[in-house]
């Protein structure tokens, strides 16, 4: 079976994000790396595609100019991974769907929902594939707990809580890294810090476990630090279709805490809890003090769907296992899509991108509001 | 040194909350049950007092006889326990203070918070101690985190969480029993289910920890279950005078949580957190990925007031010890005002009732107004 | 219904364990203290007994002279609680039983063995009740444990484990308080440090846990620590008369331990594990990969006998109300004896405390022969 | 830089731990799969190294053949992968060091102690690099309590304990599937289920961590589940020769468990704990009732050796990343002696598999003299 050829915008030595893309895009075995543009700077953008061994003529100095000739070539990448910062996610990603590439972007997808909902616009006209790296939706807990509620385990849901804390901002500017400043500057990090940037992680779990539709909010967006412009703590309150109830905090400036995302669904038969800091468990209850705690892992894939579990329960997986489960589905699809077979969108996709647009600019217009109810 | 007197209204054979106050006003062998009214019906109430070893004279068969015939006596009660449903509670306190007797009463204090303040009133007019049952303000973790907060540890507070979640009414009405069945009534329950029984548990856990004053809240209440009027599920934001924001999220829906009490306080310096589920344990963080779990006990009582602490490290204490503290602490006080001494009130009085339904009444009305804001 | 009448040997001012006895015998109101025998010095032991009340004429200067004098008596105590040095319990109780008088011991019972079973025959030779105060067989949890193998829930046993880690002494003597001390003195403490102190309670928890009979042990006891001549570490390995196996470790200097006395029971069905630093959460496997969480409480006395649990799930008790369980469990049986009626020995009694020593003198054994097998 | 050429023999469609071989190798991207031996079935093997795209003339049919034939080329593999069952180890390792190939190899190294010494002289001779593949030395926490221990963080250690639990063969061997069975039999398995194939892990873990060497231990074996004839779980007390006192227990019959790897060190100074089951948490104590949990990240990684750690504390990473780890220093240890460099032996070698062997041995020798003691 050939492998998949990708490409890739941004990386290029010590990029974080980009490597978790990389090596999750080759995890199983299904792509190679292929052509790319890694900086802005051609120089390092050559010196780093040499390293990845990839020929001269496929590294490239602007992705404009990588979009335009991928597409001539008889050979063109089948898909391209943008790994840049977000302020490029909407040219970029635009450009490569206008010379007919299929896309996975890191989130958040664009800065504003318009944007967003062209690129869909564009991906559907050009009948091509559109990925978003929601990290955590791509756990084997998402999906155990996604199949426990499809199977009425939980029953009528009836209240969601979501948080996402950490400390990356609990400390002065001054004491900041480079690499966290810029999402403290509002032009790169568009117009929230907390809620655009991991805000969406929490909605986007929300929404990947329970399908929950959101009716109106209302959010309260709190500026925390000295010397700041963008929310580093916010709270929303969330009236769903259903009519089920739920509230989400999220927090930069919450002292001690790594990466505590976590989500509580409570139904009329029973509930499940989940964090991503003890992210082999999954908690369910169904009788007043006796909890029944899974410990993810592959005999447990009858329940979550196999292909999530990828060891056995008591063996540690987590984060890289996360993108390598979203590539494998991706690639997996698009795979099938060429051989003009059925497949699945089993993976984050533009429209999740969507929802937390949404989702953000809701959050924006209550707070605006001193946390009045906003339609999303 | 002679023992306190103290009588008691309600109670009576298989009174859950009664026998609580009972055990923990005996625990430390400061008093002694010597009066009582145990229920409305005379000869049950006898009965009950007989086996009690209290004096027949003394056993009475209405609150207000009680009250009136104790405060004749040469010996009366040196302070009665109000243990009896919430809608007497007003009423019995009023009478006890008019006659001059110093007053024990279960929580919630009032239905109204007319009626709170005015029982202010009357004890202060009366020279006399109102000591209101907060047990979760007296567990040895409360102590030690005042204490660590006192201590510049957490440094200015910003952010303040608390929840109280069960799962009493997440079953449905017909499934209750008798002694739930009364909360979600009006007529004897009050104006609100969840934000009135234990939402002032969340409101006075986080007063009594940091001392934060509110300032205006946002609150949504929601009645979830059918057959139901009064709310069984809340949120609130609240503002802090001193620009510290806090949200509280109460639940009676909370399938498979049994009494989750829990606090998270995050300040520029550090954070803690506690759980009534794990009471022994309160955790500490300063440093992202480093968190320090305290363990509480006697070794630990320099740090958190050593009243509060019991036994050492490592071995459980929990409820009963907590109500026999706040009335060690009640009893200490009222010896040593009887002996003309100085006397501390390190146990929660009347102000903790009267900021509780300062809470709840602004709750109230900004879930009328759709989560608008309200002044507390 | 009357009180019955106890009274004390040891005691006073600041003594931990004696207060944690009298709270325990008085905490259900089902007895009283009427005569003791405070202290060794007549002065300090009137002061105590008349500031609990006591009538002057029982209060004793000796032991001796208070068993005696009681038995004479017309209203003689019902039973004596045994809370002085363990040095003095073999003599102490003897007395006691021979002039007719019930008994209630704080464990270690005696030194030796054949003290233990001469208490015995004395006992049953005066037909008189013989309690010994085992704190943790008290626990709900190990009520519920003992209920879920009598259901077959765990099948065959297996396996078992139970620990007992403490730093009392992991740190030098000379930093040691003389509550310790004399813990590492054979005067005074006997032959054993740990194994003596502690090891029975682990040994207790598994004969309480599982009734599993030992046959044949090889323990390793280890002197840590500068200038000791006691055991403060060992293990043993245990076979059982059944073919389970098990292993207990135990250790006075496990650094940063507090009291993490531990219980894990494995059998063809399922297993079960406890530890008393959760002491609310029994833990039940029967399937890889899934842990089913019971908190203790009163939704559960069904499950582990309605009698241990006092409080609802959620709401934590500990090891004061374990003192209350022994208590009125040994003083039900005696008021029912009084009467004629037939009685249940439902708390840890004499039998409890010979095994212990079983246990003892075979672990000492089968260390001085360099961890040989010994028969217990 | 030019990517290392690495061969593999075993693996073939649906090899677990071949694939985590594989990955573990390829994850970043130094070296790339070459040559293979991956079935005794000459089709298969070409079938699946097709599919990995290697050259057809190096997919072999035997292991020898490819030696041989690699060792005459020019551009021969840099090492070889063994991932064959345990009985095919011995005999493969030493055809490829007689043929100048470095090997890596899984666990455990052989069945009998001069078998992995022979290896090893053979290797030195050759002036070859000879991995062993101890996943779980390889996680962050090892290296970051490894470290902790070097700063002086727990003073001299005096006790040790670890335990490796699983349920793998707690039901029936006629519920095992294939996968499971060949554990069982002595053919294929060698002399010991339980202590040869996880009690290695327990003791290289200590090992790992401590550096602690052992000088005699007291092993007790036991065959547990009908028609086995192999132990299912063993329990060994070992005296090290600083005078540490150790105690390991593993188990393939702990109902429930599924993959707790677990580790405690107690010193005069501090005590660390881990487990895999919570990989990402070490827990430091030096004072009685205060724990600290550190959540192992990049954050720490100045104290643990930057080069085990991979992603920011609250990020889980786990069993392919340890795997990855091996291979990414192996590799770059390999590569610096191609090219004449120093290199750092920061993996698990040969001396590794030599140290378990010595450890399975003496428990064979105890257990047979009824738990006596072994000279390791």
């Amino acid at each position: 079976m050939e492998k998949l050829k990708f490409g890739m915008i941004g990386g290029g030595k010590g990029s974080f994000i980009a490597d978790l893309h990389l090596k999750g895009a080759l995890f199983d075995g299904l792509g190679e790396l292929t052509a790319g543009c890694f900086s802005r700077n051609r120089e390092k953008s050559l010196e780093f595609g040499r390293a990845m061994g990839i020929a001269e003529e496929r590294i490239y100095g602007s992705f404009r100019e990588m979009a335009e000739r991928e597409a001539k070539r008889e050979d063109p990448i089948d898909f391209v991974i943008i790994a840049a910062p977000n302020n490029v996610h909407y040219a970029c990603a635009k450009v490569f769907l206008e010379n007919g590439i299929n896309v996975v972007c890191d989130k958040p997808l664009t800065h504003y929902l318009y944007e967003a909902e062209e690129l869909k616009r564009l991906a559907e006209e050009k009948d091509l594939l559109f990925g978003v790296t929601y990290t955590y939706s791509a756990y084997p807990a998402v999906s155990f707990m996604k199949k426990m509620i499809a199977d009425g385990k939980v029953g009528e849901i009836r209240l969601v809580k979501a948080e996402f804390l950490t400390d990356n901002f609990a400390i002065p500017n001054e004491q900041l890294g480079k690499s966290m400043l810029w999402r403290l500057d509002p032009e790169v990090a568009g117009r929230s810090t907390c809620c655009g940037d991991i805000g969406v992680h929490a909605q986007n779990l929300i929404s990947s476990v329970t399908g929950l539709e959101m009716e109106e909010l209302s959010a309260d967006l709190n500026v925390i630090g000295e010397n700041r412009v963008l929310d580093t703590n916010f709270t929303a309150t969330v009236r769903y279709k259903s009519g089920a109830k739920g509230h989400i905090w999220c927090s930069n400036v919450a002292m001690g805490k790594c990466n505590d995302l976590n989500i509580a669904i409570y139904g009329d038969k029973g509930s499940l809890s989940w964090s991503e800091e003890t992210a082999d468990i999954v908690v369910f209850n169904e009788l007043s003090g006796c909890s029944v705690h899974y410990r993810m892992g592959t005999s447990f894939s009858s329940i979550g769907g196999s292909q999530m579990f990828r060891l056995p329960a008591g063996v540690s997986e987590g984060y890289y296992e996360a993108f390598a489960n979203i590539y494998r589905n991706y690639m997996t699809a698009l795979r099938n899509k060429k051989a003009g077979k059925p497949y699945e969108v089993n993976y984050p996709d533009v429209n999740c991108g969507i929802e937390s647009l949404r989702f953000v600019e809701a959050c924006l217009a209550s707070s605006e509001q001193n946390a009045g109810w906003v339609t999303v």
